[in-house]
């Protein structure tokens, strides 16, 4: 049985100690100082309430949501728990004070995102939906629209969904067919029909705000001539409240692999009413803001699947008795050794905690750079931090995404045969998790954006800040100094330093080549994403053990958590890392390893 | 929508061109040669037979079997593909002439199993399950056993399954709690539950006979005191029709994530008729005549689910539409390229395509031993099968089911969002497929008893052999001659010379190293067996190479076949390649890594 329990303390040691957050915080929002007792005690609340509402319904959500005569109902217990999670006021921990928000930094809800996919996939999708719209609303919605909607979306009242994917065209967006028609009281009516809505229908709340793509009359061809609307399930009334049943419905919904308690919807709007957000044509500018939000949202999915695998598959393999160990028997009264003294079941299970906690570093570091972007106090500041932000998030969404589903099949593959029934819940994660590598870009547009928008347009510049800065933290280790750190942690630097400078000659080798060779970006793509990603978080592992080595050279903290960071960090480098070279070799394979193959040959 | 090709021409090119099969076969069991005219028919009719029978019913099967009243309904159409499947002789192709099979080369049977499973994996598991109680029965019942059981199972009209694992036990077979106790017509009255046994009840057959573990009365302690019986369903009259219903019954099915047709039944023995199969208490080694099978059979799974997901994300990427290629328009009419263009989309295919095809050759070259071993003329020339055979099984079952795993997930991601619900398939063969790493020994047993069993105890006798054989296939091209093969074709040669001897030197390593710290083995184990897959792999696609530059010099065969098996060849060495370093990397690492952590931390 699935029994989450919320990785408390190892947030607390990366917002306090390793990442330093408090630093970052004085430069946000002006108003009060978030302290870390309060991020401390918001943590262990959040952890709570995924603990005790979110995880019991996990396993008996995956019988999924019904579809009947136009409606979604919801699994059951999905409506008290989103109700509890309004009632706290959840939904509007990060949003802004003008509308009812509580105006905390983002990177303490994106914190909490983590848990709650890792309680609830299927269930965190409905507040996660909504965020993306408020994120749209609050970026781009006019002075009217923020007041008639946006109160009610940061209260959870009323959810949000994004609609852009058709049925012929998700990726390429500049395919889309929907069409909005304007009418003469400056709203629009809107056909189309919109695939793979997440949340577009269901019963937890009194209204839905949909955001979606579509052309207006005359628009220019692609992408250039995508317009964004809101049109809501209801139309509000004068005084605030859903009024008049709007022209979208629900079709169907889809059946899936996983993720079965979240409603996938096919909606049809037939002339729905609609209200245009920002200007004409710019709908998919605006629509990256959306996509930003979402695209961390899902990384941090990617580290709640290994999260949660993880638990799942230790707690098992300290109880499952099977053979002896080869070093000795262990567990001298029972008929066999707990599977957790055999190193493979070890590696399984350090790999899951490599990523996870690996994953966690790297959405909490990059999270101080939504916190700026979103309410830092000068311009500058902003932009820089939208910068860095934009470099780390297709690396974090591809990278982890993928290795949270790796981590879910390793659970899988600790139970043995266990792991293929439902009973225990070890598939049910592999089949959710699933899900992340596909939705808000898959793997491999995250790795174009990458390596074409974010190195190569860039010119390297995000790039450069971003090694400078690891390159930076490798050469205060030299020379080395004995009575400060121990060897390893000195070797553990010299292979970061050595991957970093790799990671530059990479990229600018792929610019190169591009040059003569327009495909060979595409190419090498996912595997310099996945190059990045490792080095990335071997960055992390190095942040990390340093703040471990420190802290338990002057014995502060809990020693036992400090020591087994420092012994998955030595995994991490000895049997994980290894992998970033295979990615590093296989990029700079030629391009006519791929493109020679005629069509036809297929 | 699936729709499964059955691998025809690639047959043909293994059998008869790269592995030369025919020769092999002259040393089998006396009597008629099978020329290749026959193999290829043999081929066609049976890939006629999954296309047309097998693959319509895929899909549909995903719903399910039915448990009602203790009896197991299989999905529509399964009870009528079975009978069309006995009815045209499929089950008696290699069975023993002596109770009526065809006593054709195990080799083709190994193949035409590669295609059941590609066109539908679950219904393929009741066949599949039948064989193996055949082999064990043929090996080691007696004579009135065989009289008695092997027509019926020969023929298909009955079928076999094989009962190991209990709910406490599955890989630590010691621990089973069976009873079997003695009754005075010689017969046993045996009690127990077992789980997991595939194919355990279903409404296929008249009759089913169950090969059974059970320990006798003061049977020593562990393994050593196991014993086999047969316990049929339905007791057999003396006429051999299906007699009185044996205390034998199905008490559920189990709800798993993929192999919805397959009924996986728990069995419930309560003081049924059973028979003793060979000797008292040695019932474990005669169970490794049926793992045998079962794993080669796993291991075709495994190169089945690659084809199956290139098949079907193949055909998708060259119809699908969306976003141009960077290095031009292609689809200058439409809206935009099929997404076969992006190099990416390649990446992905060439992957699967390099496995399944890869991995075929594997599955042949291993199948030669596989028909000497059962049927070799001579007795050492069995023997000497036998080991070849049994060095290769370890790594045939766990890298190629790790793999097809891999792909299918490839597949998935090819498909887009198409590729995360059911409609498309795609998803299906994901779930499936990812059985096949934990049914008949986990990768991590694979693991052990190659590095274990077949490597250290066989004191590197075997992986002598097989790297001598490599080393002699590249030695012959050396010096390089010009006029003869490409300079791309001598680089994969050193390569994979490169990679021979490092194999060789791995496992000294590991022998070494295990004398002084005996968890290096179970710490090395996944590695070493995922780098032999891709040392064994790359000689497979060496061969495979040669044959067709060889070919394609004569201007024999189909051309374009020919170049795709260059194309792929090129993508295996350059971007598949590669992963092994990162194994071979990753198993040097010290046993610390991963055993310092206290059980407590995890």
């Amino acid at each position: 049985m699935i029994n989450y329990r919320a990785p408390l303390e190892d947030l607390d040691f990366l917002f306090h100690d390793v990442m330093k957050m408090q630093e970052n915080f004085l430069q946000v929002r002006e108003g009060e100082v978030v302290t870390p007792d309060v991020v401390t005690s918001i943590f262990m609340e959040a952890g709570k309430f995924c603990e005790s509402e979110l995880s019991p319904i996990y396993q008996t959500g995956d019988l999924g949501c019904v579809w009947q005569d136009g409606n979604v109902t919801t699994p059951e217990g999905f409506r008290e728990a989103y109700s509890a999670f309004i009632a706290a006021g959840w939904t509007s921990l990060s949003g802004d004070p003008a509308y009812g928000g509580q105006g905390l930094p983002s990177s303490i809800m994106i914190a909490i995102n983590e848990m709650l996919a890792g309680a609830n996939w299927a269930w965190s999708m409905y507040p996660g939906l909504s965020e993306g719209a408020i994120a749209t609303l609050e970026a781009h919605g006019s002075a009217e629209q923020k007041e008639e909607y946006l109160h009610k979306l940061i209260s959870g009242r009323w959810s949000g969904t994004m609609c852009l994917t058709e049925s012929h065209c998700g990726t390429d967006l500049a395919q889309i067919k929907t069409r909005a028609e304007p009418v003469d009281d400056g709203s629009y009516l809107v056909t189309g029909t919109k695939i793979y809505i997440s949340a577009g229908d269901h019963d937890l709340t009194e209204n839905i705000v949909h955001i979606v793509l579509a052309k207006l009359p005359n628009s220019p061809k692609g992408t250039k001539g995508i317009s964004l609307f809101l049109i809501p399930k209801f139309l509000p009334t004068a005084n605030g409240t859903a009024g008049v049943r709007n022209n979208v419905n629900c079709g169907s919904i889809e059946k899936k692999m996983g993720i079965h308690g979240s409603a996938t919807c096919v909606l049809h709007f037939d002339g729905a009413k609609g209200f245009l957000v920002g200007n004409p044509h710019e709908g998919m500018s605006a629509m990256f803001t959306y996509m930003n939000v979402a695209r961390i949202g899902t990384a941090a999915q990617g580290v709640a699947a290994a999260e949660l695998s993880y638990q799942t598959a230790a707690a098992y393999a300290k109880d499952r008795l099977a053979m002896r160990s080869i070093s000795g028997i262990k567990n001298i009264d029972g008929p066999a050794d707990p599977i957790i003294v055999h190193p493979d079941v070890r590696r399984m299970l350090l790999t899951q905690r490599a990523i996870a906690e690996g994953g966690r570093a790297m959405v909490v570091y990059a999270s101080q750079f939504a916190d700026v972007y979103r309410a830092g106090i000068t311009e500058v500041s902003r932009m820089e931090a939208e910068s860095r932000l934009g470099f780390c998030t297709p690396i974090l969404k591809g990278f982890l995404t993928e290795q949270g589903f790796m981590c879910a099949s390793l659970g899988v593959q600790v139970f043995g045969g266990h792991g293929y029934v439902k009973e225990w819940g070890a598939e049910q994660i592999l089949r959710d998790s699933r899900i992340a590598m596909l939705y808000e870009g898959t793997t491999g547009i995250q790795a174009l954006d990458l390596i074409g928008r974010k190195v190569l347009l860039d010119e390297f510049s995000q790039l450069k800040v971003f090694t400078r800065e690891i390159l930076a933290f490798c050469a205060e280790f030299l020379p080395w100094k004995r009575n400060q750190y121990t060897f390893k942690m000195f070797r553990k630097i010299l292979v970061l330093a050595r991957l970093t400078i790799r990671w530059r000659y990479l990229a600018i080798r792929i610019g190169l080549r591009a040059k003569r060779d327009a495909d060979y970006v595409g190419a090498a793509s996912v595997d310099f994403l996945m190059y990045s990603g490792y080095v990335y978080m071997a960055y992390m592992w190095s942040k990390m053990s340093l703040e471990a080595h420190k802290k338990l050279s002057l014995c502060q903290g809990n020693r036992q958590f400090l020591q087994a960071k420092l012994h998955t960090s030595d995994f991490f480098f000895a049997r994980v890392l290894p992998m970033a070279d295979s990615h590093s070799r296989s990029l700079m394979a030629c391009t006519g390893s791929l493109m020679n193959m005629p069509e036809s040959s297929f």
